[in-house]
């Protein structure tokens, strides 16, 4: 086991009804003015957004509400509500929505505090000083971003998604009320399912040296994420599943996972990060299409972990049979697994490199991950 | 899956040589006077005294050391060390030793600045409004105290073995070097491990509502446990074992396994600490005789689980064959299973009983724990 340091401070409210009490949680913090982000504005037709304004209208909280917020969110819009923060003075950021808002939220609350261009962040120009403290009433189970400290934006200009990673980005409170996830539609429950299964497998095959009792861990989460998404596609209404599916979620992400292992890297993030970038396909839509395809390539890498992967979530033998299972489960239950399905054509695959190998430096792993590698990969998908 | 708050701000720093950068921890918080608790001599002839000495030295941290404190740590104790701290007017107190010394530093910190008698707190006369920050190196893993904010002491003179509990004592900064770990006894390995594995099955039993994800959780919990004893037994440097038992350790009552269940208890615990309180017998080796005897009579009520149990554990069918088979753990590894091997006698019935009916109430759990039940439970284990 490797020296690590863990460290979450995150408090989780869940359940059902939690939602109601979130003026509460603000105000406990000494929180006068928020800014409440959200995404469509279907949380206005479902009764959501009713819920909070009368909880923070309680608790005597003024609130500022910015919408139209999208998946694989936007540094545009990033900068737009940055300014509104700014102007309006705001003590925190109130996030209601999926990961999409909540990483939009984080950047928002440590670019409000800053002078400069937030995106300086994400380029490494500059680092997290201070943040408004960050809320959230989350309504899609994926990203894990309700406990950890990340962020994901995508600068549509330069065509680069990329992250920011602060001790300060922590929300303060995350309500999980897996009711809220019950309309989600079957297209989105899979992705998320995608999403879930990449974050458990990255550091699980890409670090040499990983503990048997994380390595148990991660595949805990693999089975329930599996076992659940099959379920909700039945019965979206089973509350048991969606609260099972959204607490597996929280963990793939909230560092647990990755405590002890060696030295470890993100490349289906990376590959994925690059064709949200371009083409815009939902994350988890792309990380179903990556995941085998990286797969393949790599298994002889880590040859004894992936023979684990077959026996434990598949109780089969070989590291091929495993990576087989995965993509008909993917298959399977709908979430994509060719680039073709996407309608990218083997005539991109200049267009992806190029943007590829800019992320493959980014993410620190150029000397593994170059040209000829990714095309391997690349090719291995299509 | 039941509705439930998860926090907990613990900062986890883990691995070798870790304990060399206690000071910087403390310095961070602001910390300029430290009491360091401790239990024997020990630590000053391995060195860590003075590793820990050097560390608050260089980091213009005064301190004042106090040990003696002994495992089923008391309450006398308690009371001395309180004392100092008021006295000495200490910013902090530093732990350095196992789950006893930790647990006094939690009683001594909320007990520092109280006015009145600590106990109250342990009697729920009065709540811990506050407490000093708490610090620790641990050197012996099996209680989890190092990220939770409970802690237990037993009162001498009552025969009072009992609990705190409040988010106050969250230590702000648990170093865990399993390097620290390597001269326990083979008698307190295999006690710790049968402490851990009652950590997790109190809730996993008991709760009539368990969520599948967090069977999983606890049975990677006890399955590593349970190995990596037995690899530390045949070879006590074993580092990688030494560390998953003690990661395994921390996560068993750290909170995340007792989320999202059904109301539970802790009845192992309960008839465990009439055992210490009135024998002072080792916490781990009470916990080994009381399980099994607890579970043949327990069985009936959660049919279901227990059969999990025996196939997840053990691979095996019935709830009796796994009972039976944790019960042959026991013996093999070397913890006692009978009361004789403490030399309870039958004829000790009435004493113990007085003392587990009074458990019972303070457990809550009397309606189900009556004489009738407590003494068919006591039979079992004679």
């Amino acid at each position: 086991m490797q020296n690590f340091t863990f460290y979450n401070p995150t408090k989780i409210e869940f359940g059902k009804d939690k939602e109601k009490e979130i003026g509460t949680h603000l105000k406990k913090c000494n929180i006068k003015k928020v800014l409440l982000t959200y995404g469509s504005e279907r949380i206005k037709k479902d009764g959501l957004f009713d819920i909070v304004e009368k909880s923070l209208n309680e608790n005597n909280i003024e609130f500022i509400a910015v919408g139209g917020i999208v998946s694989n969110p936007v540094l545009s819009k990033v900068y737009e509500i940055i300014s509104i923060a700014k102007e309006e003075k705001v003590d925190a950021i109130l996030s209601v929505g999926g990961g999409s808002v909540l990483d939009s939220s984080k950047a928002i609350a440590a670019g409000a505090l800053y002078d400069g261009d937030v995106w300086d962040f994400f380029i490494g120009k500059a680092l997290v000083q201070k943040a408004l403290p960050i809320f959230d009433i989350l309504t899609l189970a994926a990203t894990g971003s309700e406990m950890n400290c990340g962020a994901v934006i995508t600068n549509e200009n330069t065509k680069q998604k990329y992250a920011i990673q602060s001790p300060l980005l922590y929300p303060k409170v995350s309500v999980i009320n897996p009711e809220l996830m019950k309309t989600i539609s079957k297209d989105y429950l899979v992705y998320s399912a995608a999403d879930i299964i990449a974050h458990s497998i990255e550091g699980y095959f890409t670090a040499t040296i990983h503990p048997t009792y994380i390595n148990r861990q991660i595949e805990a989460i693999i089975k329930t994420v599996m076992q659940t998404t099959e379920i909700l596609i039945h019965n979206p209404d089973d509350y048991n599943a969606r609260a099972e599916f959204a607490w597996a979620a929280t963990n793939a992400l909230n560092g647990l996972t990755y405590v002890g292992i060696s030295e470890f890297s993100y490349p289906n993030h990376m590959i994925e990060h690059s064709l949200s970038a371009l083409y815009n396909v939902p994350h988890g839509a792309g990380l179903s299409v990556v995941m085998p395809a990286w797969m393949k390539w790599y298994k002889s890498k880590n040859e004894a972990q992936f023979k684990r992967f077959a026996k434990e979530i598949f109780e089969l033998e070989t590291a091929e049979e495993g990576i087989d299972a995965l993509e008909a489960w993917f298959n399977k239950v709908g979430t994509p697994t060719k680039l073709s399905q996407f309608n990218i054509q083997i005539s991109d695959t200049d267009k992806i490199l190029e943007n590829l190998l800019e992320n493959a430096q980014y993410f620190g792993i150029k000397e593994i991950y170059t040209k000829d590698v990714l095309t391997k990969i690349l090719n291995n998908a299509f």
